[in-house]
């Protein structure tokens, strides 16, 4: 079984990679565990850090037809489509985020459609999707709404996702994921990179910036629970994605004050007086617009599993990837 | 003031180009009635029937970045963008929809971007962005889920048009069209052409075949308030559409048993006698899946109007159609 990942280089691509190697199989089309013989991760710059023979990294700009035409072939059983431009990015270079979050996904798509083989797509929507005047709780038939282009995007994305798996060109299954947190690593451009930095810096005894106020609400998720949920999604037989290929993730609904508070628990005061508060109106404007909580009775019913709370997603963090960081 | 009508051969794209004809003027971006003094009706055949010196009639396709460079210009003040392929088509061409419905309106909107002088665009969108379960009546904050490729490529048409005005790239306004019916003519590939044809053939002494069943439930519109709300869309203030650039337009909610028992009013049993119902199960799941009724609050409020009842709809058809015909 040929499995590729997209944004193979990336922080969940690597994770996600390291977990499938370390599984050793995932279910194929027909519901049977199969082995993974071959990994592909293909991403701008090489995924480095894999010296499993299974492994073959490879480079290139994922908008492109002929690296496509490489990089997808008719064995490729599954693919986690994870290539995206993050959300600040997106809404500061447009082209860009065309040209990567739509043009190469669809791009992807018409490759498998070309090959006719009907492979898996997993592909990782967003929060984003929403915004505007929204519920306490958003549900499976709220509008989307999103007040972004990289939300645009990703919900122009769904429908893409949505319609090729209709007609039978692709098998796709879209995750909304929560706002991802603690990320191990640098900043990024996401405008929700500072839900890891606060925690991630001040632990690793740095300062962070905190761009929001306190009582900015987010829907966050472990990256330990979003690289379970990508597997589980992908080995759940297509009846659960019969009726809608678009599924909102379990997350945890919490403001950044009682983050914060979550991190004083965990680390002390010491720790916690690494933040500084410096509101961005921009980023408070891109965030303050995506739900705090949505309903999770769906994802849920078909076994997918949130965390806790954040208390138990900054202990993951800590076990995951401090730990990691303090012994490499 | 120059305006734009792509699709301005097609039956609405002729009617509204009359209608701005003798109306003379429309509301300029500052809110000013200001005289139309060229009116370039833009299609892949020729609209013809116009000797108006201020008509250009050009053609060609309309997903060319040539010709749409020859087509729009820093003068284009406003565009009506009703160039598409119509849903029965595109559930049988999917690339060929990709191409027009997608492909050609991001075109047209990049070109007005380049220009940078932010046009209102005037965009129809379609009853068919709805689909799967749906409430009696849907809301304006009920989620988009269509199950037709047309339905699909309008959605994300309205997500690009959103986002473009978003960027302060063009002056998007989107109008969720009802089935437009009673449309004179011929049928054409759409999958609610029985909803004109089982009117407009007895009328005018043919045979028409219904393809659905008697209690299949359609949200309907006639030509001529179409075209009085597109143009009520157009000189709206921008305020209108500041949070969402798109509307559900005022409708009938009517089943087909319904529609045929006013048509049966109007014209007599023999004229009913004439329409033969024979069931095609791709049409009756596409139309099947689109909503019968949608809240209308918004649109009332902004000014917009539907028709009384089906009734007055078949007597429009024959005031402004059949008369035509019968005297032409």
């Amino acid at each position: 079984m040929k499995i590729l990942i997209t944004g193979g280089a990336g922080f969940l691509g690597k994770r996600l990679a390291k977990k499938l190697l370390q599984r050793g199989t995932l279910k194929n089309a027909k519901g049977v565990e199969e082995t993974i013989d071959r990994l592909v991760l293909f991403d701008v710059v090489p995924a480095d850090d894999f010296t499993d023979p299974r492994v073959t990294v490879m480079t290139g700009d994922v908008s492109d037809p002929a690296v496509l035409n490489r990089v997808v072939d008719a064995e490729t059983a599954s693919i986690f489509h994870l290539a995206a431009v993050v959300s600040s990015q997106a809404e500061a270079d447009f082209d860009l985020g065309m040209r990567i979050n739509i043009d190469a996904l669809r791009l992807l798509l018409e490759t498998c459609r070309r090959l006719g083989h009907c492979p898996k797509v997993l592909f990782t929507s967003s929060v984003a999707v929403y915004g505007g005047t929204l519920p306490e709780v958003v549900l499976d038939d709220t509008a989307l709404n999103p007040k972004s282009s990289y939300g645009i995007q990703k919900a122009m994305g769904e429908l893409l996702l949505t319609d090729f798996s209709r007609k039978g060109f692709i098998d796709g299954r879209g995750l909304r994921l929560p706002t991802i947190s603690v990320r191990p690593g640098k900043p990024n451009q996401a405008a929700s990179s500072f839900a890891s930095g606060i925690i991630r810096e001040p632990l690793n005894k740095e300062a962070a910036v905190c761009p929001v106020t306190p009582d900015t609400r987010l829907w966050l998720l472990s990256p330990r629970q979003a690289i379970e949920n990508l597997i589980w999604a992908h080995d759940l037989g297509a009846e659960a994605f019969a009726q809608t290929r678009v599924l909102n993730l379990p997350g945890v609904s919490v403001s950044v004050g009682e983050m914060v508070e979550a991190l004083g628990k965990v680390a002390g005061q010491e720790t916690v007086d690494r933040i500084r508060w410096e509101s961005d109106a921009v980023v408070q404007r891109i965030v303050g617009s995506w739900p705090g909580r949505w309903d999770m009775k769906r994802a849920q019913a078909l076994g997918f599993k949130g965390d806790l709370d954040f208390e138990s997603i900054v202990r993951a963090y800590i076990a995951d990837d401090l730990q990691d960081a303090l012994t490499s």
